[in-house]
């Protein structure tokens, strides 16, 4: 593909080029120096927490799976990067046969993790492994800070449900990785069409404000919503008159009326104004959705509220404070030597400035105490202790270049479900704290 | 295309599920109603800046032409819509047809808007331009806020040079746009294969730590490096002692190595002891690149240090701070009837809670005091007074559907330097404020 040939504003040919350029000429100067083929470990992991946060969420793990999958150099791809010189030859024809042929190990998508978790493991040669970093750090980054957000907001609502509605607040295709991390962190479904066909998740939606105000009155839109989408459907009542608007909804619907959207407005006083009005008008069942920048704070604030569910938008997309987790990808271990037996050897970063990270290949394990709830992340890089053996975290995704764990997306729902159960109740807190769990090194 | 053949983790067919369920239930409401074609005027705009700034920077435009020509239904999306049941038949039948055929006016991209800015004006009938609602302001939202943080940040830098390498803390396709964004707001280049893929914007990137830990030693790294990619390459020199990797880069590649990056430690401090020893060392052309968790105030911090130039990553694509803008795409006039010559009359939602908006299609020009420097934004519903006449900011982008002004990529970043050099000098401060133009309502 040349870029010329390009039409959506989002094409690109592979994932191939989601990479910065220097892991490429990183890749050149081993290849020459020889020693591109020593087998080598690198590990994802976060230093902290974002500032106040109990728990992360890991997110996208299914798309990273899909994007090694389609890390391929075609011809495209190969010409431009001969054309700008960004590689010499010998690299160029390196790559034009490379395809990950290594291991991943990773913590499955829903489960949490906390500072120092190795939520995932890329075992190969040097070369087949480095030149994965910024594609798996761009989708894990970017899906668990949107999946932690949406796990605090469904602490907050209970067991009523979360329609995400942020595509219009952040790049077109963030937003479907963006509904996608909300479905694993609890949300029931997405605005979002693309979201919807690419996986599979429920979507939602029914009218704006433009709509009634494209009719020459608000009676005018309902009826036309009403006559094409039947009385079960969601009308917006917040264009004019709250109250009004409320009256003529069921008078035009029938109390079968599916629900009625507030979008604006004081939505604690107005949640339960109009349900006393619904109440009044025999429409007992008609229920009352509200969306208006709502962050987990705002949910939890209308917890006693008689509010039937809740549309987020930008603080579900934007992480809700934290728009990126603080993911890394180091190398922690690699052989002396070229091939699969040269013993390995752990390596770290050692200046100072905090940077600092440990070596070596690590295994994870979340210890319960005497009643089953976690107590400890433990991480360590000898033998798992007896005990901890079937505690460990870590599964195996790839396996000699293959996919070996793709599940749908309702699997890492229930697993992050079960996670957050499992964890001590001050998880679920939403107010400032520190890591649920201490992370302790073996 | 059938979701089952989808390769890529972000494989859409078309711009067309860029969008919110919601714009497609109206669209069936409104054609059954009879008022669909009815002549609408639609319009972007922010109602406030992120706290503290002074001006925001359009960004995104040329990829809101782009979406739009790309905005088409095929079989593919069709089958999706009518399996899930999102639409009726009479719906789809005219969606297959859809291209968008009226015209979108707005702010060229790289000009800076202020609150109440008609940033984007779509005219058509409504059926035709309600559906564009989320996938602009997708765009609109996500790169004009990279795009205002990397004005701040370079105009923080001043005369040094901003090195993009964000992508790994956003969406792997999040980040191609960032590029592009960071690109108009004024940075010289990006560590994205994909950004100089796409948008051929100028890459750039040599090793990171992992190389240095590859080998047996920082010698062997460094030579590695050197022998590959010649002398002028860019040496990182913080994985162990600074001091002593300094000495044996200039050792190595001689006096004539490129570049040295320090990316962790006290930068302020880390930089005067760099330059000092590179300039005994007879490397006195050798360049110092810092890179750790910079933004625009740490970039400012930096203006006395011997630094040559600067790698951005999280705060960039984050917005600083500001992850995304708070655009909204409104219906402001539309016809009472259909067809092309029914007048059009304003619109506005009137109900409690802040989110009015006010009705009516309108130009806007920034007026200049006798100095020639800009001292209000004039928005206006009525007819351009003529001492504004030739200060208008909208431009005609497509017309009839047709685009009509698509340009290179440098007019943008041209264009937003020299809107930034018209603002009053307190724009470019970089402490919080207000606004630095009013906008005035004519």
């Amino acid at each position: 593909m040349n870029a010329a040939d390009l039409r959506l504003p989002v094409d690109v040919p592979s994932t191939a080029l989601f990479t910065d350029r220097y892991e490429l000429t990183m890749l050149q100067a081993a290849l020459r120096a020889g020693t591109a083929d020593r087998r080598s470990v690198f590990e994802v992991f976060t230093r902290r927490l974002p500032e106040g946060r109990r728990y992360g969420v890991v997110g996208g793990t299914g798309r990273v799976l899909d994007a090694v999958e389609n890390f391929r150099f075609d011809s495209g791809v190969l010409d431009f990067l001969a054309d700008r010189r960004i590689v010499d030859e010998p690299t160029l024809a390196w790559l034009a046969d490379y395809r990950f042929r290594g291991d991943i190990w990773g913590y499955p998508e829903g489960e949490v993790y906390f500072p120092g978790s190795p939520v995932l493991r890329v075992e190969g040669t040097f070369a087949e492994a480095v030149l994965l970093e910024t594609v798996i750090l761009s989708i894990l980054n970017h899906d668990s800070a949107v999946a932690a957000a949406a796990s605090r907001m469904a602490v907050a609502a209970g067991d009523r449900p979360l329609i995400e509605m942020g595509a219009r607040r952040t790049h077109e295709l963030a937003a479907v990785a963006a509904a996608r991390a909300a479905y694993v962190g609890g949300f029931a479904s997405t605005s979002d069409l693309a979201a919807g066909f690419r996986y599979n998740i429920p979507t939602v939606g029914t009218s704006a404000h433009a709509f009634t105000l494209l009719h020459d009155s608000e009676r005018d839109a309902f009826r036309a919503q009403v006559d094409s989408l039947g009385g079960s459907t969601t009308l917006l009542v917040d264009t004019y008159d709250v109250t009004e608007a409320v009256r003529m909804a069921v008078e035009i619907a029938g109390p079968e009326l599916g629900a009625v959207r507030i979008d604006s407005g004081d939505l604690l006083l107005l949640a339960h104004r109009v349900r006393q009005q619904l109440d009044e008008l025999g429409a007992a069942k008609t229920k009352i959705v509200v969306t208006s920048d709502l962050d987990e704070y705002a949910i939890a604030s209308l917890a006693a509220a008689p509010v039937d569910a809740y549309g987020v938008g930008t603080q579900l997309v934007t992480g809700s404070g934290h728009p990126t987790c603080s993911m890394v990808y180091k190398l922690v271990a690699r052989a002396d030597a070229a091939g699969p037996d040269a013993p390995l050897r752990p390596v770290a970063k050692k200046s100072m400035g905090g940077k600092t990270s440990i070596g070596g290949r690590k295994w994870a394990a979340r210890r319960p105490d005497a009643d089953g709830v976690a107590e400890a992340e433990v991480v360590g890089t000898g033998p798992v202790p007896a005990e901890l053996a079937d505690r460990q975290l870590l599964v195996q995704l790839v396996r000699g270049g293959e996919t070996v764990a793709r599940e749908p997306l309702d699997a890492a729902r229930d697993r992050h479900r079960a996670a957050l159960a499992g964890l001590p109740m001050s998880a679920i807190q939403l107010s400032r704290g520190e890591a649920v769990l201490p992370t302790e090194y073996i």
